[in-house]
């Protein structure tokens, strides 16, 4: 008997009798006959399985591997022979509007056998989603988002599928996070709406589709998962977040940041889930920093600067010269700059400074990071005063958004159970510089859990189990969006977020003993 | 609150609310909860649906009529504004390997608006079904096939659509119903196993398909159901029949046979269905008789002569001058022939006979039945004695089938409740005639029941009711199919039934009574 939970794609193994004199049921319905031995009844399929079945049947001697879908609908999406049967693949995609990243899945064992990500080819309309909105309302705009979308994850899936030595085609299953944008422009539908008041989607839930309806290239009856969204601001990436975090399952209330272009925050516990979004992104992941950089290959990741010397010493993600520096390496900087007092609890570049890579450029203040020598482009890259306030005020947004998402339950930041830090940039945010600058709270260490890209990490869940594609639904439909910037507060709170850390010290108890002691 | 049972396809009216600030439901999600408000959950729809639905739901002010399949699965078919809603018009097929046959219904009233028939081009590749099964082994021949079955129902389509004043694009379900070679014809399914030991088809129940996977030119989404069979021999047109008749829900036991090429005689209860196939069709619809023709324009259809002048009166379908005679007035002629004396109860053509209508012809003794200046074509149309010969095998074959079916329940003609007349060639069988020369039993003619062309109206009931379609299928299922060639008294019945009315003429009181009293 097949077991209720499991992958929502499954290979099941037939060995069925030939017909004879006294027995000539017909071939589709003798395979729904052995299927209903392994209680598995009702099942549909289209023509395009059943044209091709008495063949396959006959030369197999009638061992057969039905490959069945479990949602939408119990499905027969193929039928091979037992001794030429592919394995089980799916693939999971977390669509980011910057980066495409996939995962080649085998079913049958849960094992992810790999992984490749890709810039998605939209940048090309637009780095923002507002400006790739504006061009779906060209003509042919809509329709070019999407096939640069279905090209991506194809190519995606070829290159995955040739690493493994196995053909797209046996890819049976498809499951798709992305922001509430992103999602619209995959499935060909008009985002007009989302960006205008009242904000709303042409779907929160949108159908089950088949590979071959999106000109996806794996096999073409695969059912094709993209995951629900709540609005136009909280999409299927941050609700798998949820999913991935188990927070809605538990008694104690916990929250979740997931920080990409927009941050969405979430608290709740198995009996409510509030959530808030706002942008927060641009200044944290470094688009409105001149050297940030998204955290790829060349990006400075983590700084530490010596208290004595002032020498910095970095890491950059894959080795060589940096090229920039990207979210978490900007926090690092931030901190390190403040807790060793070269800019003050403003944010100001402290003149004179305690070292020279201070200094000013056209009548600018920066900070050196690292020597134009030392740098892959031969400029230098520097930290300049423009910088320092954007990333202030950005630090400034998400301080404030978790501390009114934490206030709207009536609560307060040390009376919640975790802190779960999701998104790319969440995978790697150092938590304590985060905390010495007040971009978050000051809670135990402990309490902050990096869930990486949760995003992706919920679309492989929904892929391994049906219960999971279940739940996400119940999480979106439990869900109550917040609209954060109507809060009368929000402004206040933000004004005083906008110091290091914050101008209320007694907040952040760690980096006023810190600052006392120093 | 919707009722359970009903048409396959409804339309639902919904007055949504428009989306506000405290209501920002995705437009997809909103029309789910305008359907749920109807009990209509759980419902499914394709992104051609989807990908137009703001729009829609906007320029309707959210007064929209939701096209609704109830099979076979609940699915969104299509959206509408309210003022601009289509009807719900509905296709009922009988596909026949001769004439096609289609009814154009309103789901909305039940009411059958028109009805028009074809001749099926696929006689182009062969008359009979083993030809066209054989041209399918040639490359293309399966696909040439499909598409003109495919072709004729749409042409069907468009015909009675452009008649009721609507775009075809209104027919939004279709059901057909045929033998089991003609429903794998349409769906594209490989007729090899067919005809080939164990008699195999590629399914006995088809899954349910889209008109644009079929490529049929009515709503691109509407539901296409092809009629289940029971093995080769017992199709979705005989099935149709029993479910018609009623007889599979009574207490008492009937029979039914329905005749076309093939004849299927089918006996039982609530409790039983035996069914029984064999070929008595092309003498009985006059393929084997020289002058025999369908029952369309130019046809005899009933045959009187005169006991003292020998004079024939006959009714011509569609009136003017006869082109043939069709199996019912075959049945006549051979009746009255009989009865007056004019053959003998071997069949024979007595010499010297009462009238000069019997001649010999080239050595072949013949009764000329319209003289040559009374008809369309010129030349005469008589009955030969190989003719006669061979419609006397067909109505044996016919009676033994009957009999054969019957003792087979160990049961008397006598016993049975009623005695159903099916198929085109049914609808107008006189029984009388028919029972005086021992092709049908001697029973009560009051037991008779004609259900006409039970083929097309069992299309037209699955289309009105879902339950009818569940009962269809647990019809196919209660079917238990009789080998009636395997019976060893087979041809000992079958020798003793070529006689008028039969060599035991106990069987026929009403004819015994006659010729006693003649």
């Amino acid at each position: 008997m097949i077991s209720v939970d499991g992958p929502i794609v499954r290979k099941i193994r037939l060995d069925l009798s030939p017909p004879t004199d006294t027995d000539h049921l017909g071939d589709l319905d003798r395979v729904w006959r052995g299927l209903d031995a392994h209680g598995i009844t009702g099942v549909q399929t289209s023509l395009s399985v059943v044209a091709g079945l008495s063949e396959i049947l006959r030369a197999a001697k009638f061992r057969v591997v039905a490959t069945i879908a479990f949602v939408p609908t119990l499905t027969l999406l193929s039928l091979e022979p037992t001794n030429k049967a592919s394995r089980n693949f799916a693939l999971a995609v977390d669509l980011g509007s910057t980066n495409i990243v996939g995962s080649l899945i085998d079913l049958d064992t849960g094992v992810t056998v790999g992984e490749h990500s890709m810039l998605n080819p939209q940048v090309e309309h637009g780095d923002d989603i507002l400006t790739r909105t504006h061009f779906c309302r060209r003509a042919g705009g809509l329709k070019r988002l999407q096939s640069q979308a279905v090209r991506a994850i194809s190519l995606i899936a070829a290159k995955l599928a040739s690493r493994e030595g196995i053909p797209a085609s046996n890819i049976f299953s498809i499951s798709v996070a992305g922001n509430t944008t992103m999602a619209h422009f995959l499935l060909g539908l008009d985002p007009y709406h989302l960006c205008r008041t009242p904000y709303v989607p042409v779907a929160n839930c949108f159908p089950i589709v088949c590979a071959s309806e999106l000109s996806l290239d794996v096999h073409p009856n695969a059912p094709v998962i993209v995951l629900p969204n709540v609005g136009s601001y909280v999409g299927g990436d941050a609700l798998a977040g949820v999913l991935v975090s188990g927070m809605h399952k538990q008694e104690k209330v916990s929250l979740l940041v997931d920080i990409g272009t927009n941050a969405e925050i979430i608290i709740g516990n198995q009996d409510f889930l509030f959530v808030g979004a706002g942008s927060a992104g641009p200044g944290l992941e470094g688009d409105s920093v001149r050297h940030g950089m998204r955290a790829t290959k060349g990006a400075i990741e983590n700084i530490t600067i010596n208290p004595q010397t002032y020498n910095l010493s970095y890491q950059v993600i894959g080795g060589g010269r940096p090229l920039g520096i990207c979210g978490s390496g900007l926090i690092d900087l931030m901190s390190e700059l403040f807790s060793n007092g070269i800019i003050d609890s403003r944010g100001e570049i402290l003149f004179p400074a305690k070292t020279p890579r201070v200094q000013k450029n056209a009548g600018v203040a920066e900070f050196v990071v690292v020597m134009a020598e030392d740098t892959k482009t031969g400029t230098e890259i520097s930290f300049s005063q423009p910088d320092i306030d954007n990333f202030m005020l950005a630090k400034a947004a998400m301080y404030t958004m978790l501390s009114v998402m934490t206030e709207s339950t009536e609560m307060k930041f040390d009376e919640l159970d975790n802190f779960f830090l999701a998104g790319t940039f969440g995978g790697y945010i150092p938590a304590d510089k985060a905390v010495m600058i007040g971009m978050i709270p000051d809670i135990e260490l402990s309490k902050f859990r990096l869930l990486g890209n949760s995003s992706l990490e919920g679309a492989k869940q929904i892929l391994l189990s049906v219960a999971a594609l279940e739940e996400i639904k119940q999480i979106m439909l439990a869900v109550n969006y917040i609209e954060m910037n109507e809060s009368q507060d929000f402004m206040v709170d933000f004004m005083a977020a906008r110091f290091l850390p914050h101008t209320d010290i007694n907040r952040f108890p760690t980096v006023r003993n810190f600052l006392e002691r120093r």
